[in-house]
This record gives structure tokens, C-alpha cells and sequence, in this order.
């Protein structure tokens, strides 16, 4: 019986975003919990050799309508970041040092970054607008960053991307139901399927 | 009112051969037809800059699981083809030259080549192995040999396949509804979506 599943994710891919408005729904359907891997996409293709669909100018275009279709059904907002590719590094450490110290300001955390990159399209490239956002989500933002830039903290984030790609993963977002990895928020279903019929 | 759908495929692909499977289905929930289009996946990604999710070795491991999740979901056989990737241009070329003959030809041959790909794993790189198979489903060998090489219908399916490329394709399979561009095997419910709704 399998009452949890593993969530592999980077702030700076669409696709991470859109999972992220429907893990409560996921949750909901399946009692199941989700266990947050803030991990770096970048390390990730590094590692893999893979890179982002972005790079290819005609899907680019082509997936920036297929998440806006997945939105729209799923009925979030999104918008395509001008500012695209955003260097997530001290976005993702952040998260992680305050994954490790509060579930609530862990959550209240990715909600404020998402919502800057995916709903407004904020220039999350600079540090002058990141800081806003901190602040905005009520951190401290010198004190977010210290924390962001302890060596602990960056080791944590590095070690948690090695896994993933150790496990298989080369993109994001990435679930696991077991030993069984799903990639893509348009394997939502199949998460669901996965996690109702290990019950 | 939409009333078909246009389908643009390439033998090589396993997502195109799961989708084919699947046509017959998304006819028989919308009334719709399909207009087939054999294009040269390899000309659309040098095009494109795209690539095989294979080329990838992380990605590729994780893409064959995926579809087999797929077949098995939609009860159809499949394997790695351990010859992969098929040099598919003179099995499109044939596909493009039947299709403009017979109706009943052009759809004996997609299955059977098909078949040979994905559910026998044959090497259909080996001429003598393609002759073979021709020779099966019913086809004389060096006379449809022939007809692919045809200086028209080598024409025919390059103008096919940078027409794909005008549309936005850059990979297989990509289905249009109207306008509406979907692509791969794992957007069908999103194609008889599109189908439903445009009646």
C-alpha cells in the first residue's frame, strides 16, 4: 500500500508549475502525500545530456499551447515568462533551506515563486525584483539568501538532484509511485491510476 | 463543423505506430476522417533542429515504459525495436506512392510495416528483410520498389514533409484539427475533444 509519491521539481519549468496547482487535487483523490525534491533542472540536463523543449524554436511554440491548454483545464492562470530561461540556483536553494525548516513557509515559499515566474512573469533573473518577491511573501530577503547560500544547503540541493538522475529522472516536473516514475504533468492521471490501485 | 483530422506520421516512430492503432477509435467517437499524411521524420527534426527523445539515453529508457504503458492501456503488442532507429525513406516513399493508387493498399501496407517495426522488431533497415515483408502483406517487391523511387513521389512526400514543417510539426505523430495542432500519441483524448466540440 503505497500512501506517498515523490515530487522532483524546478521552479523555472512550466510544466512544474502546472503539476504544482494540481498536486492538492492529487492528494484529494488519493489520500496519498507528496514528498517535495526542490531539485535543479539545469543540473539535471547537464547530467542527462537532455535539454529543454525551449531549445527547439517550433516546439517551444508548440508546448507553450499545450500547457496553456492544460491550464485552461485545469483552470490556473499562466503566462510565458518574457524573461525565460530563468537561472533558478538561488531560487532552489532557498527552497530547500526552508524546506528543512518550515512546512508552512516551505509551502507559502513556492507558491509566492511560482506565481512571480508563471502568473506575472517577473524577471526572476535579477536579484533587485527576486528580492521584492521575497519580501512580498513576507521573508526577510538578506536572511531567505543566507540561509539560501549556507554550504549545507547547496550540498543538499546538489545531492538531491545526483539522486534524481541516479533514479532516472532527465526533466521536470517527475513523480514516483514506488519505483515507478512518471514524467510530465500530463501523466497527472496515471499518478492517480497508480496511487488508487496500490491502495 | 470539422469533419476530419490530419495525421502526419513516420513509420520510425513508435508514438506514430500507437497512434495509428488508435485511429480507428477516435473515427468511431467523433464521425470524423483521418487525412494521412506519410512525411520523412527524419527531414522534419534536420529542419527543426529537433531530435529522437532516444538520442537521449535517460529520456529514451524512460519514453519506451511510457508507451508501454500506453499500448497495454489500449490492449495493443509492442516492442523495442532492437534495430532502432529504421531508415524509413523508401518505406514512406512506398507508403506515399500507395496512397495515391489505393485506399485499401495504402492501409494494408501502414499495417504491415508497422507490424514489422513494432510488434515483430524486424530490421527493416535490411533490404532483404523489407522485401520480405512487402512480399507478406501481398506487395511485389521490386515493383513497389519501383514506384518508390518514382522521381514524383520522392517529390511528393519532401513537399509533404517541409509542408509539415510550414504547419509547425516537429515531431510525430502531429494531428490537426482545423488549425489546431496536437502532437504526439498521448493528445488523442485532446484530438476527439477538439473533434467533439468543433460539431
Amino acid at each position: 500500500m503505497i500512501r506517498d509519491f515523490d515530487f522532483y521539481f524546478d521552479f523555472g519549468s512550466l510544466a512544474s508549475y502546472l503539476a504544482h496547482t494540481q498536486l492538492p487535487r492529487i492528494c484529494a483523490q488519493t489520500g496519498a502525500q507528496a514528498n517535495m525534491y526542490p531539485m535543479l533542472l539545469g543540473g539535471v540536463f547537464q547530467a542527462t545530456g537532455n535539454a529543454s523543449p525551449m531549445a527547439v524554436p517550433a516546439k517551444g511554440r508548440y508546448v507553450f499551447i499545450d500547457m496553456k491548454r492544460f491550464a485552461d483545464a485545469y483552470g490556473v492562470p499562466l503566462v510565458m515568462n518574457p524573461h525565460f530561461p530563468i537561472i533558478t540556483t538561488p531560487l532552489m536553494r532557498a527552497a530547500t533551506a526552508l524546506q528543512a525548516q518550515s512546512e508552512a513557509e516551505f509551502q507559502r515559499y513556492m507558491d509566492a515563486i511560482y506565481r512571480a515566474i508563471w502568473v506575472e512573469g517577473l524577471n526572476m533573473n535579477d536579484p533587485s525584483v527576486v528580492a521584492e518577491v521575497f519580501a512580498r511573501a513576507g521573508f526577510d530577503p538578506a536572511k531567505l539568501l543566507a540561509m539560501a547560500n549556507d554550504q549545507a544547503t547547496k550540498d543538499k540541493l546538489k545531492a538531491v538532484t545526483l539522486h534524481a538522475v541516479e533514479r532516472g529522472v532527465f526533466g521536470a516536473p517527475t513523480f514516483f509511485v514506488g519505483d515507478q516514475m512518471y514524467w510530465g504533468q500530463d501523466r497527472i492521471e496515471q499518478v492517480i491510476q497508480a496511487l488508487k490501485s496500490s491502495v
